[in-house]
């Protein structure tokens, strides 16, 4: 299981009633946050989510309604007791920005680890059991999208464990995934163990133009969290110069990619109702949720 | 006239109900902001008080709560379509950490200009008119107190330039405060105005100990908005500690000093009802007032 929650939905500005993009995803006790704009950290006390947990802070990209929070935010981490590393994802060439952020952060409690990711391709790396990848995309700077892919384990097959003759002391070891080798036999976990179970698949992915690689990317999500900058169609020539996404364009990613849920976030400012292009939007993909701060939901495996 | 909102009153962490640490002045259509925590930028909006106009941001010290907002003001203030300079006050050594936070914000359409106060002295510059001036004191990193002070204009005295025979096509030009040289004659401006008038006097402290030089300093302000971080005077070890103030600290600064009003800020986030030592400050200075997010007031000359 995995829990979300949209920490913010707002796009360049904050306003009073809507902090800036930023999810958290809990798995297994352990927190992930993509993006971290001014306001965080706030929206975070509203939803009692703690902060010592947080492992790991995915940044899609330095612009500041992405990354203004961070100072605040790792120095509540701090003062939460945290003396564990924090890993710190970010775009290729981000480091200068994140660095003079980070000055503000005198004397953190623990060490902050920094991950760069690949300026041309796809970057993957494994956290707490989860695999996250990072597309690079189309903003005006390095930007990257994510997805999260949380395996499901394998269900024991007693069948399959009686036909192999496996000795059913090594029955809980082989299920763990450890082998086990006894004189001069070799016992694997896939003599005990059924098919692959479908797992979860969470993308997250904001600024970008609608790029051709997010459909493969995005493929199959369970929940797609996309940038809806602007709501009406009359807006395309705007959101291309920004390299934003209009609704529509985020509703056709969904749907081109088979996804099961989209949730529209990085409203922009100016867009003080999103709901009034609801409608429009679910004709293209039935399965459209207007973000809002603190929408949560937890996926659960099929 | 000048009209003052506190546009935060939390110290070291956001909360919920309390944005951090910030003031906003506004004299003659100028505004003034002093300090700029995570989230300012959003009690402005909610306190509709514009971007556009903040000519001078005065800091009183680096550390994040009283600064981590300022990369999303400046760039907010940018949006709102201001293209004239705007002045970075803050206390010595604070130049690299502000150029950290400053690359977040690139490409501004206005010049941000750097005055660093004095190490060890009072600094004093004049903006817009008014008189201000920053007192270096103890905190764990240099840090400054600001007092604003707006003189009065003096009144024009029909009787003294009747007394002095000013030929009365002078009298306007003497009045603006020129003066006028006529054949052999100069005429000077205090041939035809009154005694000096008492102006106002505004005073912020925050974060510091209540070292023996604020008395003079403060001396005879209408408002003096001081740091309050613990309520409780069983706290005295933790505020020498960590070099902040009782409220009974900031109250007998207040008593000695014959301001007339006190405004209490930046509160530990663990004092979640500072009201409950009102009564006891009021035993020390009557005039005490608990901030609170966007409290506000508009100060009059006599």
């Amino acid at each position: 299981m995995i829990d979300i929650t949209l920490l913010g939905c707002g796009g360049s500005l904050p306003t009073p009633n809507r902090s800036l993009t930023s999810l958290l995803l809990s798995h297994n006790g352990k927190n992930i946050l993509i993006d971290c704009g001014e306001g965080t950290q706030v929206s975070m006390k509203i939803a009692h989510t703690g902060f010592k947990n947080i492992d790991i802070i995915c940044l899609t990209h330095v612009h500041a309604d992405h990354v203004a929070g961070l100072p605040g935010l790792l120095l509540t981490i701090g003062n939460s007791g945290r003396v564990d590393p924090l890993l710190l994802v970010a775009p290729t060439k981000s480091k200068d920005i994140l660095s003079g952020l980070l000055k503000l952060c005198m004397a953190l409690p623990f060490e902050v680890r920094f991950l760069e990711c690949n300026e041309d391709r796809v970057t993957r790396f494994h956290h707490n059991g989860i695999d996250i990848q990072a597309l690079p995309v189309e903003h005006s700077i390095p930007t990257v999208c994510y997805s999260l892919n949380i395996s499901r384990k394998k269900k024991f097959n007693v069948d399959k464990a009686l036909e192999n003759n496996i000795p059913k002391i090594y029955w809980s070891v082989l299920q763990s995934g450890k082998k086990v080798e006894h004189e001069d036999t070799t016992y694997t976990p896939d003599m005990v163990l059924g098919n692959d179970r479908k797992g979860l698949k969470i993308c997250y992915c904001t600024d970008t133009r609608p790029i051709p690689e997010l459909n493969n990317f995005i493929f199959d999500s369970d929940l797609f969290i996309c940038e809806g900058m602007y709501g009406d169609d009359s807006e395309v020539s705007k959101a291309i110069q920004n390299k934003h996404m209009l609704f529509s364009e985020a509703a056709y990613l969904a749907k081109n990619s088979n996804v099961k849920e989209l949730w529209l976030t990085h409203f922009s400012p100016s867009l003080s109702e999103p709901i009034i292009y609801l409608d429009k939007t679910q004709e293209i993909f039935k399965n459209t949720i207007i973000g809002e701060d603190r929408l949560s939901t937890s996926l659960k495996f099929e």
